[in-house]
């Protein structure tokens, strides 16, 4: 505990009737605030302190939103311990104003580009990758085995490539393939095979006898010579060789390929956030959110999703939506995952993970008030089922699970170029795809893992920094990053992790 | 085609009216048995030729039980494609005879042994490896590379361990942690933690944030010590260092072990089929069944899974249940699955893939008569939920999905020694836990696949070989692979599919 520090809390909204303790380490029972508020019991870090007396079943205020009402008497200065929180229900779903408070649209931004990849299709890329995608989890180790092959002994000649990138993955067979809810694990590996970064190169491996038939992952104008059936191999032997012979020939056209200047208007940036606690909504995402703006003026598609995080929030979000169709769009995703997730016998609250309340976050209410700020003010003009591609640019909603890997994958699946992940407590996550910009919550996560963090937001929380100039720092970074000219950590230490696939139906 | 061989087709009981075509290519119109059977049209090799005129509506029998019945009036001599068979309802669960023809004991089977090693509490090993578990998959990454860098600068020190094997994996967080479905996995990775081929040593890697908390992997005498948490650690370097640290205590105390001579009643097999066709269920699967049967005669414990492949034939199995107890659980993952299905808007007939199909299998029926050859004619003494460890030694229904990575992952975490793994169409499927010997049901797949195909049923269905003699041979190479003498041709290569989990809940 940092004793010699003074004491410092943060209050979000006018309205808010709790605040969290700044102090690293937390502040002890009579710690003194200047505005003459005195502590009756230590407080860790991140978590709440009641501004004022509250009485039993009184609303708990923070964000200026509900999250909660107190269980019984909890005098000022105290400890808001989660056990002391009742959850509020869920918004209800059926009566939500939808687009009646648009934000107006922010000014446009103009002046800045970075240096991408133009694809035979028009689109742009951020990484001049070969990707192997496969239709099934059986061809998984041989595409491995080859890919190491292929990196020890061909890339080395292609030097403008960055990367082979296997798309291995546990769909494909033994599985419900006519179930109603397979066309998502489906959509998701088709559209992931047609990333911009590959691009427009088409590889496919598939096995022969798989219930995920190859030519379903092939994108209109590609040819059956691009997929590769390991059951007309010879062998082993026979698997690898041919899978080099078709690498060889995307990675000689990829060769070819340079940066040129592209318009930001050109980019698909992924917001997400894991491992997340009290200082994620007052630090990291309200300067993601700052970023996410910048983007959105300067023409670029901002996606946002994790939906067990939006759901207690959505009504704040409804009344942003362009019109009333995507508002609509908004209410059935938030249906299709209440849906689900009864079926399995839980409910949103099912999101919140021990770290985040060892964090200071009492339940999912306070998580998506924090996590949606993440999206900043523009309208939302679009919202995407999961795994599938924006057909709009600006900020868009895309469904997913919170999961940060089923996650990532699916906004990979949605023409992602850069991932932008805040942590609060702390993740070395990564994608092989596509960079992940990692933005830390606080400083002592950044001092500790210096070599995994990029962006410490941390500073906002001691007024050392101001949202507005970690947001211009997180956007340049981006730019910086989408131009190869900046590496983020995981991709310095080849942190990549598998993707993994939203599959609601059932395996066989 | 291949005409210069003498037409041959199997029938595999007296009862069946359909009989499959041996012959490589199929045979033509005209083609003529010694039997006086004349084919009216060409029928592909492994697929069904009517042995007599069969009504519309007519039960079409093969191993002496109804797969289906005609849809029309079908010709002796006809090829019995797929679309000509009704599928039959799965037979009732309620009524079924529990160990009413309970196989009598085979005579013991002694003079066999296998070199493993003995672990201190007394189990056994066929392989000596260090195991790395994982709480989470936020890890993955770092272990990946810590386990790369323990490969290339410590293995090579201690030269009796085999291998490292990452226990990585889709599951940890995001995920309905409290959800009742969520006892699958966790159950899973609690026993993979302890699979007896890592020799009692525990090392879990946790990240410190997950819903999974990794104290819930510990086995019951193991240490907080044998626990990493990587939110802990300073950086990336110090995460890389302390697994590596981990790591050498558990390999200096591993490398001491040495094999000894072991009863092969202390072996644990799974049995698995893959890639199945029409010759499955008359070469690889009776001669595995065979080698069972030798398995279970000289005291060893036999699993045998993939409930969607044993749905259809389950009278066939409660009959042999050793007591109304293992009946009834045998019953209850048949039910379990039945619903689980049933969530998802599919039934048991989602298990064929389109390669069963090309390869004669008719429907899901068929399969299931042909898969459960697998299991020889020993008495069932215990039947296990997905996941568990067995009580008993003997034959063992372990309920799994079909799925050859779920179902391989399941045996694993059942404490499986060595798998059989039965494939007619082909797939280069292996486990880094523990070997996979892979059984060609034909011996074009051998011809074509010679690395990777560890043994060749085919001339069963040429009258080459006999069952008996294909089951004595699969029965000695599990001991000369259970021993480390024979590598199978998974290990040779290194192709080792991820684990993949069975999470029936939800994911957040
Ligand atoms: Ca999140
Ligand atoms: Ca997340
Ligand atoms: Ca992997
Ligand atoms: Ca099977
Ligand atoms: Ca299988």
């Amino acid at each position: 505990m940092n004793t010699t520090e003074e004491p410092r809390y943060i209050k979000v909204h006018p309205a808010d009737n709790v605040a969290i303790i700044v102090n690293k380490g937390g502040l002890p029972a009579g710690a003194h605030f200047s505005c003459g508020l005195e502590l009756k019991e230590h407080v860790p870090q991140g978590h709440k302190a009641a501004l004022i007396d509250l009485a039993q079943n009184q609303a708990i205020i923070r964000y200026g939103e509900v999250i909660g009402y107190a269980v019984r008497p909890i005098p000022k200065g105290s400890w808001i311990e989660e056990s002391l929180v009742d959850m509020p229900e869920p918004p209800a779903l059926d009566d939500l104003p939808l687009g009646n408070k648009v934000p107006p649209a922010l000014p446009p931004l103009t002046g800045y580009t970075f240096e991408g990849y133009r694809n035979p299709n028009g689109t742009v890329a951020t990484r001049n990758l070969l990707g192997i995608s496969t239709s099934v989890q059986c061809v998984a180790g041989v595409v491995d085995y080859a890919v190491k092959k292929i990196k020890a002994e061909l890339l080395p000649q292609y030097p403008n490539v960055d990367d082979v990138v296997a798309l291995t993955h546990n769909y494909g067979c033994g599985v419900a393939i006519r179930a109603p809810e397979a066309a998502v694990p489906i959509r998701t590996l088709r559209n992931l095979a047609i990333h911009p970064n590959f691009g427009g190169e088409v590889m496919i491996v598939g096995l022969g006898c798989e219930k995920l038939i190859p030519e379903r992952l092939l994108p209109p104008g590609a040819a059956k010579t691009d997929i590769l059936m390991l059951q007309d191999q010879q062998g082993f032997g026979g698997m690898v060789q041919a899978i080099l012979n078709m690498a060889e020939a995307r990675l000689i056209k990829l060769n070819q390929r340079h940066r040129i200047t592209c318009s930001v208007a050109e980019l698909t940036v992924g917001l997400q956030c894991g491992g997340s606690d009290a200082f994620s909504g007052v630090t990291a995402n309200p300067a993601v959110g700052y970023a996410a703006d910048l983007l959105v003026r300067a023409g670029a598609t901002v996606m946002f999703s994790e939906v067990t995080e939006v759901r207690d929030a959505v009504h704040l979000l409804t009344p942003r939506v362009a019109d009333e169709k995507t508002g609509q769009a908004l209410i059935r995703e938030m249906k299709y995952y209440d849906r689900y997730l009864s079926l399995g016998e839980v409910d949103r609250s099912a999101n919140t993970a021990p770290g985040n309340k060892k964090g200071g976050l009492a339940n999912i209410v306070e998580k998506a008030l924090g996590s949606i700020a993440k999206s900043g003010s523009s309208p939302i003009v679009e919202v995407l089922a999961p795994g599938e591609k924006p057909a709009k640019r600006g900020l868009i909603y895309a469904a997913t699970p919170a999961s940060d890997f089923i996650c990532g994958t699916l906004q990979l699946a949605s023409g992602m170029h850069v991932q932008v992940f805040t942590t609060g407590r702390g993740t070395p996550y990564g994608l092989a795809m596509a960079p992940v910009i990692k933005v830390s919550t606080r400083d002592a996560l950044t001092e500790q893992w210096p070599d995994l963090i990029d962006i410490n937001t941390g500073p906002i929380a001691t007024g050392k920094a101001t949202i507005e100039e970690a947001g211009w720092e997180i956007f340049r970074f981006i730019l910086e990053v989408a131009s190869g000219r900046k590496k983020t950590w995981a991709d310095h230490w080849g942190l990549h992790n598998d993707l993994c696939l939203f599959n609601p139906a059932p395996v066989t």
